[in-house]
Formats: C-alpha cells, structure tokens, sequence
C-alpha cells in the first residue's frame, strides 16, 4: 500500500535530511502543531506511566461541548484510519458503493469483511463533483455509502443539497452512510457542513473525523467518530483496550479550544491556495477547484514516473496518483504548504 | 470490562491527587521510564508533525538485533493488545483453549471472532501452575492454544519442560499456539524462556510482547509479536495503517538498548518480592509464588468488596480478581512496587 507522507522512505532513499525536504505529500497544515497542543504533549509525559483514561473523557467533554450533543455519541479512535477498519468491522457490508477517486483505506477497510466494491467514477470533465444522479441509482446495490466530505484526492465537497438528498434516500433505502470529514475542519462553515448534527435522526450514519490533519500532529494519532449512542455502544465492544494513547487525549483537548490557530489556518488556506491554484494555472496546469488544503493537479504531457524522482532530487515530495482508481500518471496531489515552499515546488515544477 | 490501573477513576471516584495514590492494580515496574526512554521520546516530539514509520523500521532492527533474527519475523502493535486481537482476527480459531484464571482479552479477542472458549482450570492448591497432562488432552479439541508465560494474574510461568512438551504437540496435532509473554521480560533469563528463538520451527507459533510493563511507558503503547515471515506478512495486511505512534516507536528503540535499567529492575524485584512476599505470609495471607512483578494473594475471610473501598480510602488501589474466570472475593492481585509504597499497603492491610 503506498501512501504519502513517508518521510523515512524520503529520507533514506533521497538522502534528505528532514529540515531540507518539503513534503507535499501528506495532507498537513504547515502552521501545525499550534503551541497549545505542544504544550499539552509536554505536560502529559509527567502520565505516561498510567494507563491511558480507557474512553478519553476529557476528550469526549470537549467534542459534547463542541457539537452540543451527549458525550455518548462519540468515540476516539487511534487515528481516523482506527475508525474506518472499526466501522467496516461493525457493519460487515456485503457491498460497499464509493466513489473514485477516493482514499484507498475505505476499500481496504471493506475488503477485510469480505464486500464488494461499487465503484462510482467521478467525471473529470465535471471537476470531480459528486453528483445524487450517479449516487442514487446504487443506494438499493449496496449496504452501504462512503463519501469524503470533502473528498481526498480531489479536495471537493459534495454540495450540500446532494448530501441533504443522499440523507433522504438512504434513510428510505435504508442503507448505511459513512462520511469521512477528515478534511472538514479545513472549510470555515464546516459546522454547517458535517453530518455529525444528523446523528440523532439518522440512525444508519456513522460520521468520522480526525485531528492529526488539521492540527498537525499525525505522529501520535487521534481521530473520532460520531454516530448514535447504540451503535458507538456497538463499536466500543469491537474496539481494542486503551486504543488511544494518553498523549494524543492530551492533545485533542488542547486542540479542541484553540480557537486562534483555527482562525489563523482558515485565513492562511485562503490565501495560499488562491495563490498555488492561479501560479499552476499560469503554468498551463489544471487544477481541481478544491475546498481543502490540498490540490489535484493535472497537465496531459505530465508523466508521474518521470516527474517524481526530478521533484524528490530536489527535495520535494508530491503524492502519485495512480494508486486512486480513475486517476493515472498525468495527475499528482499536493498539499497546500508555506509561501516559501509553493514557491520552491513552483519553481522546481515543468 | 473492568481492569486495573484506571487512575483517571481513582482520581474522579476518590479525590486523590495522583501524587497521594498508589496505584498497585496494574502490573507496572515503579523504576521506570527510564531516563533514555523519556529522553527518546521528548526529541521525537520534534517529529510529530510527520505520519509515524509505517512498519517502524528501527524498532525492528533493535529486534532484529536483540533476538538474532530477521527483521520480517517481528510485528510492531499498538500496545499487546492489538496484537491479541490482530493474531485472533487472523487465526479466526472455531475454538480456543485458554488458561483459566488468565487475562481476559484472549476470550474477548477470541468471542469477537466466534470462537467458543474451552477453559483448563487451574488448580489452586496446586500453585496454579500450568499442568501438560491438562492441558494435553485438550489440543485435539482447539484450532490455538493461549498461554500466559508467565500467567496473569498469578504470576507463574509455565515450567520449560511442559512447555517442551506442548510446542512438541502442538505440532503433531496443528494446534496454534498463542504464548503471551507480556510480563516474561521481568524474568533474569528471560531469552532462555522465551518461545521467540522457536517461530522458524513452528510455523503456528505467535509471540507476544509487551514494552508497556517493563519500561513503565502504557500511556504511549507500545507492544510486538514474533512469528514465522509468512504469517506476519498476512497480519500485517489486516493491521491499520499507522497503528504504531512515533513517540512508542522512539521509546521501544532506546528501551530495548537500555541495559543499566534492565539489571537494576531485576535487582530491584528479587529483592522487593521477596520481602513482599514474607510480610504478606506473615500477616496470615497465602500468596502464590510469582515468577513476575505481581503477586496474587488470598486469604479465607477476605471479601474484596469491603476491603477494596478500605484501602482505596486510604489512596491504595489493588486489583479486585472477581473478573477472571475461577478466582473469588477473597483473592486479590497486587504489584511490586516501592519499598516505601509496599510498606503503605502492608500498613493498611487487615
């Protein structure tokens, strides 16, 4: 399974040493971690020789507050990617329906329950856009839904009146929805956006986030999931004992109530991704309009396998895309990072 | 499920400050963390903005190096406990045979995959120790075998030769074998122990390990499994991605380098048992004799349910034993702790 971020691969194989690299291709926020979470982590050391608190409750407080729901409507995972295997485990889905491209793990999650797979292929002629069209038709072939709000690699939410349909229909149909909102936190009306209010009328939706993308810490993996009481119930007896270390529950919580960085992150992305996406435009790129920190670049003479070992010998590491089903070596993705960084890619860039 | 160590309760539940308590329920060496270890893992804090090593390739090395064998013979989990439920999840056994009394995650493991569950009581006027001609007639029965070495919550490892004999006819009769050897690290000659040099000769043995106890670090979770080339490959596609945090892979490699910490752990714990040992058998208790860092301790007009309460008034938290399978209210599970922490619970025990 190749995946971005790698750091020690880059390192060892690249020769780089690590303040050297730009790493694009991890889905990271540059101005991560915020002092606060730092500062929790330290503070945490001092607990390392206990047992982490099994269910996280201070981390369970902050998210109730946060989402003005019961504490009981959540549960912590090590890493979103805990949760998507601990989801697929509880649902056994016979047949999965998701789109492509999508992150490979829902696939991989699926597949270990022994489902089938229902790809819906997003149109590139369309920007990616999930469309209820596409979607609709194969709620009744499928147990359940995965989406990406938004999706990665494409960076795209899916427009809020589709999600408003797909929520009807699958209630009707009765299939289950798993949305990942990894990438959620990145958009500033993410709390109008997330499915995670719908739990309570929704009883077949199960909503996943994470706090390592976002808030820059994907060393110590923290991630959550937000479904109705009896499923978390459900899932919490699935779960393996003291999953989530002491130190990424410290974390969260500073995360959690650190409104300033949020704010900081939010008027950063706007302006450095307006920037990259008219720079590579100019450069005769196309790039996917992305509500994310990330973009999906394409340009028809681009040929990853030549492409990436050029960028990699110059210290830059930019995601292949031909491991997302419907994309292949004319695409790569990279992460919104630093002025100075974009700039150095823009410059090392064809 | 109820374990011990749960200080985030014994704190809400009883008011100590965690300075005043003495936690004796979980099963951790009072020396540590080392030094190096909290020093590794406050340099890899610098990292946490990268995803972890994906296979945690330094760790392995250490292993490899530690165990003379080939780096592709060891699993990194995040904690044992995943490792458990990671190899049941594998063998997916239609039934298993376990120790009772044992910890109870390998029939929880073992349930979440339907297995049903054949317990080998273990006698108590017998020391609890593991019998082959027991546990023999049972291998025709089960798909794995789960033993303890030594066994939790009594502290007794399984004698080398019945444990000759069972590797012997677990080959014969294609039974797995599961030996958990989370707490075999507190034992001087542990490597002539362990099972670890047995997995290129039988290719249906699993190892486990802990580095939670010994190093005094559960909080960060850290644990890993020895077996055959083949069978980590598979486990390894079931395992979650980035299951193993930077910070637990830090730790484990200083940890397994750390010699001076090693020796004085075994120093101290000759020493502390068997003081321990003489006070409790002097104020009337039976304790049953510990190859480990616990001791499980009985005596007739013990009712846990009073006396629990009793101590934890007084800041002191012992392992009520009522959840493992054939052991009663008047038994109870303590750790070896500090001279001056046993004192305490000797003090205050009736």
């Amino acid at each position: 399974m190749q995946h971005g971020g790698n750091i020690t691969r880059y390192q060892a194989e690249w020769g780089w040493r690590r303040e050297d690299l730009a790493d694009f291709s991890a889905n990271l926020n540059p101005l991560g971690p915020p002092h606060s979470v730092m500062q929790a982590i330290r503070e945490a050391l001092s607990a390392i020789a206990d047992y982490p608190d099994p269910h996280g409750n201070r981390v369970l407080s902050a998210l109730a507050a946060e989402w003005h729901l019961p504490e009981n409507r959540f549960l912590l995972g090590n890493g979103a990617a805990e949760l998507i295997f601990l989801a697929m485990r509880l649902l056994r889905p016979k047949t999965i329906a998701t789109l492509a491209p999508a992150f490979r793990e829902y696939e991989q999650a699926a597949r270990l329950e022994g489902a089938e797979i229902l790809r819906i292929p997003l149109r590139a002629e369309n920007g990616f856009l999930p469309e209820a069209d596409q979607i609709l038709p194969v709620l009744a072939k499928a147990d359940l839904l995965v989406l990406a709000n938004p999706n990665n690699p494409t960076g795209r939410c899916v427009p809020p009146d589709t999600l408003g349909e797909l929520l009807q229909a699958t209630k009707k149909t009765g299939t289950w929805m798993l949305v990942d909102e990894a990438f959620l936190d990145f958009l500033p009306d993410d709390e109008k956006r997330s499915l995670i209010p719908h739990i309570d009328s929704h009883h077949k939706l199960i909503v996943i986030r994470s706090l390592t993308k976002f808030y820059s810490i994907p060393g110590i993996r923290i991630g959550y999931l937000a479904a109705a009481g009896h499923l978390i119930k459900r899932l919490r007896q699935l779960q393996v004992p003291w999953s989530v270390n002491s130190l990424a529950q410290a974390a969260a919580v500073a995360a959690l109530s650190d409104e300033g960085f949020r704010l900081k992150t939010l008027e950063w992305l706007a302006i450095e991704r307006q920037y990259l996406m008219e720079q590579l435009v100019s450069r005769g790129y196309e790039v996917v309009p992305s509500d994310a920190n990330f973009l999906l670049v394409w340009r028809p003479d681009i040929d990853i396998e030549q492409l990436w070992p050029q960028l990699a010998g110059k210290g830059l590491f930019v995601r292949d895309c031909r491991s997302f089903a419907g994309l292949d070596g004319t695409y790569f993705r990279i992460a919104i990072r630093s002025r100075e960084e974009n700039e150095r890619l823009l410059w090392a860039l064809p």
